[in-house]
């Protein structure tokens, strides 16, 4: 039940590139695996309280703002546009990152989100 | 100009509590609250890319994802609120920062969830 | 099964601290408070690739470095004595973490050892 | 010999402060305060490649803009103000730690000057 | 007036290298390269309370403890070096950060330092 | 003496690794490869309170929250099974860190071990 629900949300988001995380995790670390399907996106993400868009864009927001987790700021700044959110909206939350966590957050940040929106053209 | 939007925008959206933080700034800082009302509220924050809602969600789940801040994570509680955020979508967002910065950080939130709802009843 | 496996870890190493914790979560994240039961301490805390005392250790070490999560500490020093842990090991642990995360967090760190070694006195 | 230069440099810097420290941690970490004597300001402060003013506004800078680090930031604010900077320079220092780690950590600096201040009149 | 200042404080310290950041966001978000140069180097670096070369060495205090802003922490290497600073007092700072922010941001800052340097050579 | 005793202990967890890093200090910073072998391995990491593998598994926790330490990580994951850690028990510190830093840091200490696995192939 939380592995479907969990794959399911993983499959809608990330469209294929969590996925790849997870298995890339198999080798020596399934169960942390196993936990980001079952718990992170069975538990938690797939919760009705929050629509997924607004809820990709405060991931992004959390990623772009922690600064050294730039793979899964990647991964989210798809994942808010696999479920509606438009790369303006995005850029607008990583500019915000310069007021809540300094100026080489956002820059570093909107250096992933070229990336990402490179990987889509 | 961006002064009296600044102030439109932290008056819409902290009700008072922004303008309190700004004067608490004007003795020994005035500069640092100028830059608050002209730069983060008139420059950033009143941009028109984002709905306001969904600003203030997004920076509630980045100052809970950093942990060290707060007296502002308390502001933008009351902030989300202010502009149209209910109790529930808030908490759902500090739930998830159990995701990505950890329960520490989002039991902490939490508890500065618990004295925002508690000073509006 | 992840909750009962959840609430017996729990109780072997908060004593009741942990319970407390959950329970100051009911009023408006009672979810959190599930997660932290049924996933931190069923699914993780209660794996047996470690042993009780060497994984308390790790996260005195862990959140002593990250610094912004002083409850957490003081409720994991506990942890560590409750499952065989000595004051010299615990302290050990923070003097190092003036290495890896510097002095001010080893401080900290202290001054919440002290206040737990207190509670147990 | 470090514990000598260690002596006289945490003297000359804090003035008291940092001896109230150290003492608070003979209890139950001495071997922490003999760190913080011979190593940090023994072994580290009181080398000659920088002048003690510029040393400890780049000290209160990195406080500032770790943000969790707020009694220790405290005690070097002192020490900038012992060793010759003036008030005015420390607040410049904290403002712009808005540019490079985020308004809150500069607001939560600029608090804890005030206090520092105050402890002054 | 503030355009014109922040692009003068800009070149003075970075040379080209700041102009080169702001460019690199002109195609997906130049309002993030405008707040640079009028924020960041119009409004606050360029104000007169400190001299430039105690500023540049604070940015690199601050920078290196926050250990995740490695391109930043580069660009105002170069910065300090622009307006002054020796490599020797550069190089000071960055030992000093491992008493304040531990050894892993101290070597990791020292890395970004060799790369710096080399670029001059 | 604690020269000696600290090459010892940096000889003995690091094999080699450590000593590679201090050389390519011994360019720009010499002082700072001075500091790890002195202090970090001579006076902490060779005191006799924790057992040689507690203390690198607890090391392994603490720059695995930290998140922005990826090389030293690296250097400890090697270090923990230098001195009889097993790769079980390490992936088993890295997963808890899900619970005390997030999944994104999990996963990219995951990564680093990893890398550090191949290494010893």
């Amino acid at each position: 039940m939380r592995r479907r629900r969990g794959i399911e949300a993983l499959n809608r988001i990330t469209q294929g590139q969590g996925r790849a995380v997870i298995e890339s995790l198999a080798d020596i670390a399934p169960a942390l695996g196993d936990f980001i399907i079952d718990f992170s996106y069975g538990d938690v993400i797939s919760r009705q309280q929050l629509d997924l868009k607004t809820r990709e864009l405060a991931t992004v927001a959390a990623l772009a703002a922690l600064g050294n987790a730039q793979p899964q700021l990647k991964v989210h700044i798809h994942g808010a546009l696999n479920v509606g959110a438009s790369r303006e909206e995005i850029v607008e939350i990583l500019i915000q990152t310069a007021v809540y966590a300094g100026f080489p957050a956002a820059i570093n940040a909107v250096s992933t989100a070229r990336q990402a929106f490179a990987e889509r053209n």
